[in-house]
């Protein structure tokens, strides 16, 4: 039996790659696909085979030689790596366009993610229900994470209030931040990890391929 | 003199790094930084010096040993190399909530894009202003993209209808899609490229690291 790599050993890279294949298997499951070869997997993804082959087996090496992988035990197994079977729960701090763009419309629950609440500062939008969740006002956000513990906060609000709102959440016992504002949240105040959303990279990557 | 690679020999994950270089350089410029050397470049990064020499070098490597690189000059050959000094236009399809906030909070300019226009079809944003750019109705779309040849379809608008007008927009002469839907455009019907931007994978990441 082979053993799984501690976590620390797994660089950014094949992290990123694991989500890849894991959105695309379960895009595959859902056109109904139940078994896959690494050679297909590349072509869906636009990397060799070999690439493939050296990432899952890093985790095991789920696949049989000659016979590919069951997509439904891959998803599986990647969903155990990457802590999707965890049941993280979310806040998200903004309920401006933004907050209401992912609220309405991004699957949460397909990352692993159960929104808990969604918070915001104008009185217009406190007590309505966007996506089922409703808004309450920020100074109830507080409170909120020292009861109910929530994992991670999603950054939603306004730039200049990123980084105070932050500090406080870090305080409150927040475990990480998933951060759509343009605030560096990479200070010593900020003991958590926080993923970065920089929606410009993948634009400037565009422009190279045109 | 070094010659610059054929575009065809940049692999994606580099071309992704020089989008990261891009925008670590610009946060730098803006903080008064004139000279960084390949280490501390590194450290910002989370990459190592040798990957970033490495990198950098596939473009004719434009730091001195012992000395860094020019902050300046070096945002200007990565500028180039990504194509943001075509001054590319972009048209935003569809301005819900996602639509919305890209234009009221996103820099294109940043990454070397104009926005030439917005379309909905929601009568009651038909003809109003948001982040500067008027929204004209979707059926306006087409023949705006066959006068002013835009390069770039934003698309935030419903899943749905996705396909169709990505569809449309080919055969009206769009050179690339930024894709925010989760709709697939990996089709034949579909012969420029598109860049997907797929929030889940960046949360998933998160839950790893949480």
């Amino acid at each position: 039996v082979l053993e799984m790599p501690n976590k620390k050993d797994v660089s950014t890279a094949v992290v990123h790659r694991l989500a890849r294949y894991y959105r695309c298997l379960l895009d595959m499951k859902n056109r109904g696909v139940g078994r896959v070869s690494s050679k297909i997997l590349a072509e869906v993804m636009g990397l060799t085979a070999s690439q493939i082959r050296q990432d899952l087996n890093c985790f095991g090496g789920f696949g049989q030689q000659g016979y590919g992988y069951n997509v439904d035990n891959l998803i599986h197994e990647i969903a155990v790596i990457l802590n999707l079977d965890k049941g993280h729960t979310a806040v998200v701090v903004g309920a401006g366009n933004l907050g209401h763009a992912l609220l309405n419309n991004f699957n949460f629950a397909r990352a692993g993610v159960r929104v808990a609440g969604a918070f915001d500062t104008d009185p217009k939008l406190i007590g309505t229900v966007v996506g089922g969740v409703t808004i309450r006002a920020i100074g109830e956000l507080e409170p909120f994470v020292q009861s109910y513990r929530p994992d991670i906060a999603v950054l939603t609000l306004p730039r200049i209030h990123a980084v105070p709102v932050a500090e406080l959440l870090c305080q409150a016992g927040i475990r990480g931040f998933w951060n759509f504002t343009s605030a560096d949240l990479s200070l010593p105040s900020i003991t958590v990890p926080v993923e970065n959303v920089h929606f410009s990279e993948s634009l400037m990557t565009l422009s190279y391929r045109l």
